[in-house]
């Protein structure tokens, strides 16, 4: 389908509330895990996250991903965070959990118990627990979707799990299990597999991508949704404001001029530290610890993040009142 | 140190009650995690693993190691597992538990944990919640060991963590962290590496080894204990025995003539289904149930096995009689 | 199909010289790379090395294997060692080379070099200067079998090249490429993913296993062929010959003798060095030199190595004598 | 060091001839290897690049980089291609060359070879034809650096060759190695690493970083050189002579500015496909033909990268005239 013609739909779907397939892109915010000083999970900066990215035009929340430091966690720690923000979100905002046990077995449990805590779908990884063949994959991704009746996503995201999940795999999901309620693609090149897999499995497929560099590349190649910590989400949601309304060049100028924040929130292995040196910056949590072995920045980089932001002039643009 | 003198040491040492080191070298059983046929632990079997490994001459238990599918159990499940053991032991043996947690701060709490409920040592692998630094081993091993009183035994085990522990970490960890018992290696070449570590940190640390192919060789380097799942723990007894009665020939000879059950047992992929195969043709287990995505054996491993053990005379000669 | 209607189809074939397929599995013998003390390639042990390996019995050469130390070896002496066994060779065995190319471009010239030198057939690994996808797999293999005239085996061997081939892509290959003569199958668990292969791609196809610990399991299951730098190529022999004479107890019993030697030369890290020693025990090298950065096994193993040798009887029962 | 004082130092090293260390950061350029259609070597591009490259500022050229596809080439096209180079570029600039053979004897010849030809120094990666420890590392670039007589550069690069070096080897490197010339830094988080190995070797160690999207932090940390297959190397030369002004702000607005060139051409999986498109826009090379399994850019991303070039008024900026 060419830009153009996407376009088109787009408009089209906007003025219609019959379509199956949301006229807008989805845009779930991925919640920080904010820790006190002494480690422990400091629960006012997390409803104070979690009202913030309400007020920023989130359009759904999703706890305990990559972005939350879940493989930092405890499993007693992740239960506090589901009730904790299932209780406070009282069906403002829909809340997807992930269910990233390296086991099936394990993932099911998980996956149920996120689901009777007030889940409204479920994000899942390839199991790792050791090398899958192709079999135990599908077969993973099957026997969750059937334990729930919450749409399950299924992530492909070989950084974490270890697991590359080629085209092929992925479209052999889409086709043999039900009740996938999408896909979310980080694996490389993001854009061309986007493309291969949207290609593969039909325009009714919902895709999400992850509001990387190539966002607004993605969004035009057919990505109806997006998750991310990114730690300005009113910047995601004015781009998507503008890609709604058709202006993909005012969206990608947008998402360009504040790339040099895109590149410094994603910094490979400083990615944890630098969101919360911001979010600190920003007002939002009382201190940025992150838990070893995830590095924090140097002083060096702990100084220049604030003149990031003043220089792209984000502070004012984007202020945070409580 | 020659073999000619190590072994000379080793009678020395058997007349002796004053030595911090043990005089014959130190035996875990690893316990497997059974399964009832509907995937849930089956208690009765753990239960009959339990006196079995006792009754074989195990000089410890080790709970929640790789061998247990720690990788594949839920915390609950874990719970229950530390729970039943520690409340079943009464005292007849130590009881190592892992703590694999992959970022520091969980692990701790998870070694305070088993503490808590009755461990007398704790296990735990470098952090592979993300790459770490050789600064981020150290601190992982330094905080968890000032965190419980009981002795710390840190593992070298790519295979499951990732990360590559060379022998200028496992030194530094032997000098600048209190509290170490000692070190698991299972990184390769295994020989040449307990070498390398007993020549750095000296003849009063504890080593272990993993009592695979080259159990022997190790022992005779000086590897003063070994942590096994082994099936037929009777035979690494047996193997002890003779090796602690400098009887090295016959030590290497037993080992040697049961290499078909430990290459069966240690099949890369299959060694968790291969080992509950055994364990049920044994009588220990009720099913041979492994979690997905470990790899169950298919039918012609199935059916080679009991003509294994048969060949071997393995069931006559280690009969197992509730 | 099952062991029984095997091994009747073995003694048919037996009778028979019409099939297209060997009635007998195939051995290629991978020759090692002898160095001088002073790292040179050593001509004269390599000549020993090639009429030791017809005189035990190969059915054919097999160079620049990984056994070869192919990683370690520039250009220039990958062509002297093809120009010097295709020209001493004179027709007695068939000679197949490796072309492990990173890339597609340099594998075809590579393989296209050792066609016009005299290879009688070309084995090459899936692509891995860079994470390929199935797609540049598949057009990797096509693009070489393509350009030579000669028969293509595919090699799934992800120790080297880093890339995992499920059945599903090796069934693929089987499918779309033509001229390919066959797959050697080093992936985990090589008894499982062999009858996985078999079966999908049907008796036809040529299947070669590796002569690991399994290999007289792989013979049953339908593996008709073997490649291997074991050192003791006699040893293979009279197992092969066992089996093909439906000998298959037999056959079993002989392997396991030698299971000590099986795990001693397959050690991880050591399995060059290890070979090289038992080489020069046996008077077929020179020097046990190998090329860093592959270790060297200690003095230790050094020792232990003859004594191995002597407990299995191996020098008296497989003399060598030029 | 501060900022200020490094920028202190910085105008003090301009007015000075006598230090050993450059006062202004070295740019070496890295060529890309251009193809015919048909997939040979394009050696009137590959000239005309070099001529760009001097045009454009650089201060060396550097050959058979991970830019290069040096992966993808065979021994007999890096032959031509560094004596191409070495004879054209007549002494007006330094020739780098990387011996990235696996393993060290080979990468010793390599690295004569080049020499031989006329290249000013050598840059090689740790041995990667097994896994090495850190004395076969250590010993990897002695006898590298012993063998020539031109300086040897240290390159961590992960990504390539599998092997990671941490703080401590590549300070073990510096004091342990004669003849390095320096080190080449790509490992995560890039500028801390930067900062820790500058810590720990001394104001005196050349070290050189990528160019990548933190390239004037970089450059304000200490990173004294850098060395980029940028395609627009006209632009890292006007940020290194603004840096070389002390002024750092306008450095920084400058590679701001470009950042989305910048994202694009690193682009993972791409990288090679997207860099020869652009150079293809810009005029310089014919094709933008790359070997597989390198991935070729779809259709969309090949019409996206005119309009990012249009966008930021690249081609006007920097036009190509020859």
């Amino acid at each position: 389908m060419s830009t153009n013609n996407r376009r088109a739909q787009r408009t089209e779907q906007n003025s219609s509330d019959t379509e199956a397939m949301p006229n807008v892109p989805i845009f779930y915010s991925i919640l920080q895990t904010p820790f006190t000083s002494s480690g422990e999970i400091d629960k006012t900066s997390l409803l104070r996250l979690l009202e913030h990215r309400i007020e920023a035009g989130a359009d759904g929340l999703f706890l305990l991903g990559v972005a939350s430091e879940s493989m930092f966690l405890t499993w007693d720690e992740k239960l506090q965070i589901v009730e904790l923000v299932t209780r406070e979100i009282r069906g403002r905002l829909p809340v997807m959990v992930a269910a990233y046990e390296p086991a099936t077995g394990p993932a099911v449990i998980s996956a149920l118990r996120w689901q009777d805590m007030g889940a409204t779908s479920i994000i899942a990884l390839p199991p790792y627990a050791c090398t899958p063949t192709n079999d135990a994959i599908i077969q993973h991704f099957a026997q969750m979707a059937a334990a729930i009746s919450i749409p399950l996503i299924v992530q492909d995201e070989p950084n974490t799990s270890g697991v590359t999940m080629g085209a092929s795999i992925i479209a052999r999901i889409g086709r043999e299990v039900d009740n996938v309620g999408g896909f979310k693609l980080e694996g490389q090149p993001v854009t061309e597999k986007l493309t291969a897999v949207r290609n593969t499995l039909g325009e009714n497929t919902q895709l999400f991508s992850a509001a990387g560099t190539f966002f607004v590349e993605e969004l035009r190649r057919g990505s109806n949704g997006m998750m991310s910590g990114y730690v300005f989400p009113e910047i995601i949601r004015a781009v998507l404001d503008r890609f709604s309304r058709t202006d993909d060049q005012g969206a990608g100028a947008l998402w360009d001029r504040y790339l040099p924040l895109t590149a410094s929130e994603s910094r490979p292995a400083l990615l944890w530290s630098v969101r919360k040196q911001i979010l600190k910056l920003r007002g939002l949590v009382e201190t940025p610890t992150v838990r070893s072995p995830a590095l924090t920045v140097d002083s060096t980089t702990r100084s220049e993040l604030p003149e990031m932001l003043a220089r792209l002039n984000l502070l004012k643009a984007y202020p945070y009142r409580q």
